[in-house]
């Protein structure tokens, strides 16, 4: 995808009030942008206007890197709208953090090798050596944390300063069985995807599938969330299942939670890539 | 299915042992007896193995009456074996409990009338009067108790009667929202139905719809369980989901839900009919 | 919701232009309508635009029975935009034709009684006299019109003629067994909803499950669509599927199917009510 | 799980008669084997038997090489009982055929190379030089042969050797987007598995997806099954779907196809490999 043409993307939310769609329709129009994708969403209870526009820029009459000026000076002061503003032109950096399961990880560069993602991938971080054979093989950088208790702090400053280094964007924990500190958490604000093997909030914490089985649910599932201080308990943004019976094992739920895990993380990666997803209040708005 | 030949429907778990399977076909065998449905599980942590095999009584050598005791003579003692046998030419008595909420026990008594299950239903008990027309329609007796703190142990005595005098032998709780005393339940043990209208354990207790927009997630659910004196965590039947978005209201999330907990209830009802749902500790098997 | 604050319904589509959605929610805002729901789709092959708006008529300046003519002459006229206008304070009027299952039919009716729709359902035909019950349970003309191939262009007369009298609307297929000629048809274009009992276009035609167990499918689906002169090819509107094995027979298949056939009909005639289903070139716009 | 015990699986069918079970169960019990798992399936139109045990090996009286001929002798000639015997210490030998896409291949071996499969995959077979690369990524032999009309015979004789050489037990075809000869299949009978992308046998032959938009279904699909001679036509092995609606281009149908297309495929394989799948006139027995 990353040989489209150069789009713009603003996601924003404000209070609702009337004729604001039309307002930065109208805003693009009359500047010479064709929009190719608008979505909108109104909550109804918190009274707040979401959209995602996109457009293309090859005949837009402001300059690509005067639009965020523009559109903040000419309407978000003035209808109290937060925004971002992307460029698909940007490549932006996605860091990709594990432990000891290969899943998730094979899924996502699988993807990113076939070219499906606007995303450069430099670096992958571990707090065990199990998987740098996987680095190797797509050759990628591939970092070994070994965490403990005592050196935590220590290590994630150097964690923090290796993407830094590799100007990394955002972070994928791809079953990264290592709990993160407020502090590293503080500096990528929806910016770390974790994927939680259960159907949250069931099973919050470790060993959801041992919970799961000793409960004697008939489902198990699969929850990607963004990051926040608290733990599992991050803005959703997507989430599956699959049917279980009785006749299921432990084992055997691990092995068939392994495939929604990797399928609901990626997907979750691939609409942050695409800026489909907009935080608000601790939950997300997922555009398709 | 009332007009099928009349079977037997034997019900088992045991400590699992090496030729439990060859050692209860070969009794229905050499008896003539011809075995029409056999399926087995082997817990293989607790080492316990259930079993449900169903086979036809027409050339069946010990008379249907005294099958229970053979085979608790033969067997049962020797190899620990707890056991429930049925007979099919049995009809079994349900009692329905409802509040306000109409979905769940339409879709019962659809099936109901619809011939598909082996049951009789002689009796709707309600906390409200508002759905008295549905028992009319469908020609059901409906008797309504409104339960208060006040009056509620009197008035599940006087249910108890009713149970009684209409000779139930399991109850269905269709949306009935109103808890039911622990001694009530006792008389019941895993002969009262629920529905849950949300993936349990995820939202325990009143409101779930409420919570689970509140949450964010992107999936809901309803969960059927037998109940325990234990509020919503009784041994789980059957599970399903649908799937969400941030576009959905509350009043969204209730009525998209209303499907799944009438399917979900029904399909329990009818596996609790067939004899294919065998409780223990707490966890179910589900024969299919 | 019959209610609902008065609102009008916009559903549109046209040649895509720049400007569109500004200039419909600009006509509807500088007239004091306020928005309640908007949707659109872009079909980027055909470059076709399509529109759901919805918008509170309170305080909406054009009298409503004017709103048509002025949005045709102001706009669709210009723009070559085909459009229909919806007010939701008329209650459109629905008949339903079934045979001998009734699956679907108490599916729908539930659904009905329990106000859920804003809908009238004057009358249900049927080629049999099976469920004849069903029409007095709930209130409903029944009539009968048995149909050979020597009477059906007489019975379908009779047909259209009372669906005249009872101002009918629209129409639901509840697994009515019989074809419908083109001329009758044709009184109905995309007002008449099917549910055919497979995944379409898989096993076209009569007994789809036997075909479907024959072919040894490990799903089995069931499609509603809008009735064209081409059997079982018109506009899908909503398609589900249920997972099955190699132990269920023919009759399993047949009873899992039912699940699926009433919760997908019922859920097509919902959006169908709610005028969320756009038909175009065969295929439809299913906005939620 | 290729450290697991030492064990024997019989996969077995035959009409269906009493005592079946038990004679086969009894046969390993009395010669000291300890059954881990057992699953039977009765046909009741064919009225055929279908049975799969597992057992351990370690006090089996019969020494492994010659149960087979054992079993054969005692039973399979008495009863007509068709069966294979498998011996799980025997690691199989599997090829994969690929063309350009690569995800069902990537999909394939991160399975492998985290050691869930007893299997060994030697060589991948390819009609185009696109996924060399992905040989070289996981060390595994990687051969080319392009297809013509006019050398397809060659070719086809050319892999046919190679396969040979590499003693390669079955075959998988990850989105081999070239149809295979009657005469090589002839080779593999029941030993090729294929992934075809569509909801069987919907849109048979090339093209699915676009066949699929076409239609304007709301489900996409995918099948696996064993390769026949009959195109598309095979016994199908397991099925999945997902949702899509009119927002969805034929390249998203592309892209979300390619989920369900790699997760049915290897689930497949991992139901070949287990010895989990029996195949009946043209259809599956799945056991799990």
């Amino acid at each position: 995808m990353s040989n489209q043409n150069s789009t713009a993307i603003l996601l924003m939310h404000c209070p609702d009030q009337p004729g604001i769609i039309a307002m930065v329709t109208d805003f693009i129009n009359v500047n010479g942008g064709n929009i190719i994708y608008l979505d909108q969403h109104v909550d109804r209870i918190e009274n707040v206007f979401f959209m995602r526009v996109e457009w293309e820029l090859s005949s837009f009459a402001i300059p690509k890197e005067k639009i965020e000026e523009y559109f903040s000076t000419l309407y978000a002061a003035k209808y109290n709208i937060y925004f971002r503003l992307y460029l698909t032109e940007y490549v932006p950096k996605m860091a990709i953090f594990v432990s000891k399961m290969s899943h998730c990880i094979y899924d996502l560069l699988a993807r990113y090798t076939a070219g499906e993602w606007n995303v450069k991938i430099p670096v992958i971080i571990s707090n065990h050596p199990d998987l740098e054979d996987v680095g190797k093989r797509f050759g990628i950088d591939f970092h070994i944390f070994p965490v403990s208790k005592e050196n935590k702090q220590t290590q994630e400053k150097a964690e923090l300063e290796l993407l830094k280094k590799y100007k990394v964007d955002f972070i994928v924990l791809a079953r990264y069985m290592q709990v993160i500190s407020e502090d590293f958490i503080r500096q990528y604000p929806n910016k770390i995807i974790n994927i939680h093997h259960s159907f949250l909030p069931a099973f919050v914490g470790a060993k959801p599938y041992h919970a799961a089985f000793e409960r004697g649910v008939k489902l198990i599932g699969a929850t990607s969330h963004y990051v926040t201080t608290e733990l599992d308990a991050g803005p959703i943004i997507e989430q599956d299942i699959a049917y279980i019976s009785h006749k299921d094992s432990i084992e055997a739920l691990i092995h068939k939670g392994q495939d929604l895990e990797k399928i609901v993380l990626s997907h979750s990666v691939e609409k942050h890539i695409q800026r489909k997803v907009l935080t608000y209040k601790n939950k997300t708005v997922v555009f398709n």
